[in-house]
């Protein structure tokens, strides 16, 4: 990995205590891209900020119309959310709508995000479940395709299982990119991850928000109507688009940041070299802000979420975190 | 701040995901540079990695012998504590023994580390108090020798207060570095951290570690002996401490190591550029194995530590964290 821009720095004492690189791009549909910064050419792996692509062949199958999912359930099917119970409660019902179990899921139990679930949880002397995973929504979305499809779930998270060769066949054509020979890891949730190059995920991003893919119409519309679905409370995500519905933005892990601007069919990406959200945040808002695309009410929300100031334990302002991009 | 090298990578499916750039310096007693890597002169906030040095006009002042203070209530002094039940037992004594109370505390609250505290807490409605900040043991010892030089308690965490003044005093000297000039800012806890060099840190921790220095041999041993009160359960400090007792270490905010390596007569300084604690540890435990100071045991312990394996959710192995100083 070639190194890459300051995109965001953290400062105390009226000097730079730490910084952050990274690379970003902006593309539109034909692959044009409108401003970029660092490596864009890079393998990167996306997780989970590309479950929207996870999502589209559960949609262009036809399984989430058979099994009758309403928005609610398609915004979480491309959530990292904080299984919270709205959270658990709208994955139980895909699971139900398509005839299939908790026991199914491959994605493995953890906390939920908040502390008042974790105490919920611990005190009536439960442990986490499958369900509580931040991505117990895609999964859910994952065993639907199965059942669709006719296959086993058993192993629905293999590399080799019908699932998951339609979410390759998918997000290789949408982005333009060659999975068969990508680096593949498997992500925190045990599914297979692909790294390919920013370049490429923000012009699938952008072929998304065309007003003629109608799975991507669907994903943008269901995220827009509900952004606590896609993450949770005191989240990045649901709190920025929340603000600003005209904005679809994912979270993945190591500090990635994917998503478009549908209505200037433009798809992004970001990737902070360490992994850090906190820089990952503030530069991809500031990215987001410099496009020529945003009313000015818009671009307030973007400006206060690339600046923000940090207090001590004590509420006393320490120290900042500054995008540069 | 300028680019420093990578110190650790983090590794999936066979290629990099994601990387941390950083400095660090080894030093002896008289400031001969033993090991370094990237910009050891840019000012650094060292954070709670040099507690120990704050710890030292405690002793040195006289106010630990005065209110008899233990070795387990020494390291607690210099200590970023989970606020396990352990931890809140040893600062109440030491607020208790020189006539402090938790009113008095100005380092603000927060929620212990581990989550069983945080349940235990919640459960019998509480809220977190000040004596569960990490910081409580630094603090009832800053409290202790305000008592000592018959000041008031009231402010002692500001910068013109006789406690911070003998804390900058003492690392001045201790560091060869002059703080009137450096850059100063709030940290965590409110008290006063002032930016200077790697250089001076590791500087300041070899003389720390000479065995003429009475208020260093104290803390050394009593870290030593209370390898749990310096940090506790799950936690980098106290794990390596305990496996590895002939090194003094500790962590400070933004990825932050200092220590001493008492029977050679080194100390050391880390700083991640970008925060990162998984980085700082890989890193540290690396940057000390590659000195010619350790038994075959002790290398094998360093050497678990500058390379762990990352697992998923599920318990697969997915990648890796690997050391590259």
């Amino acid at each position: 990995m070639n190194p890459n821009p300051v995109i965001a720095t953290v400062s105390r004492g009226g000097i730079v205590e730490s910084q952050h690189r990274g690379a970003f791009v902006v593309s539109d549909a034909k692959g044009h891209v409108v401003a970029s910064s660092g490596d864009i050419e890079a393998p990167v792996f996306p997780r989970s900020a590309i479950k929207a692509f996870q999502c589209v062949p559960l949609i262009e199958s036809g399984a989430a119309h058979r099994f009758g999912l309403n928005d609610e359930e398609i915004a979480l099917c491309c959530s990292s959310h904080n299984g919270e119970p709205d959270h658990v409660r709208v994955a139980a019902s895909i699971l139900k709508k398509a005839g299939n179990a908790e026991a199914q899921y491959e994605c493995g139990a953890h906390w939920p995000h908040e502390r008042s679930d974790v105490v919920a949880i611990a005190t009536s002397g439960a442990e986490p479940r499958a369900i509580h995973n931040n991505c117990s929504g895609k999964h859910a979305g994952m065993l639907a395709l199965a059942r669709h499809l006719g296959a086993e779930s058993e192993g629905y998270v293999t590399l080799t299982h019908p699932v998951q060769k339609a979410v390759a066949k998918t997000m290789a054509a949408l982005c333009d990119v060659d999975l068969a020979h990508a680096p593949v890891g498997i992500d925190g949730c045990s599914v297979p991850t692909w790294a390919y190059p920013l370049r490429n995920m923000a012009l699938g991003f952008a072929r998304l928000a065309d007003p003629g893919h109608t799975a991507g119409q669907w994903i943008i519309r269901a995220a827009r109507a509900h952004p606590f679905m896609i993450a949770g409370s005191n989240r990045f995500d649901t709190a920025i688009m929340t603000k600003l519905p005209r904005l679809f933005i994912k979270v993945g892990a190591e500090g990635v940041y994917c998503g478009c601007i549908a209505h200037a069919g433009l798809g992004f990406a970001l990737k902070c070299e360490d992994g850090s959200y906190r820089a990952a945040e503030a530069a991809i808002s500031q990215t987001l802000l410099k496009l020529d695309v945003w009313t000015a009410d818009e671009r307030a929300i973007l400006a206060a979420h690339a600046h923000s100031t940090l207090s001590n334990w004590r509420g006393l302002e320490v120290g900042e975190i500054t995008a540069t991009v």
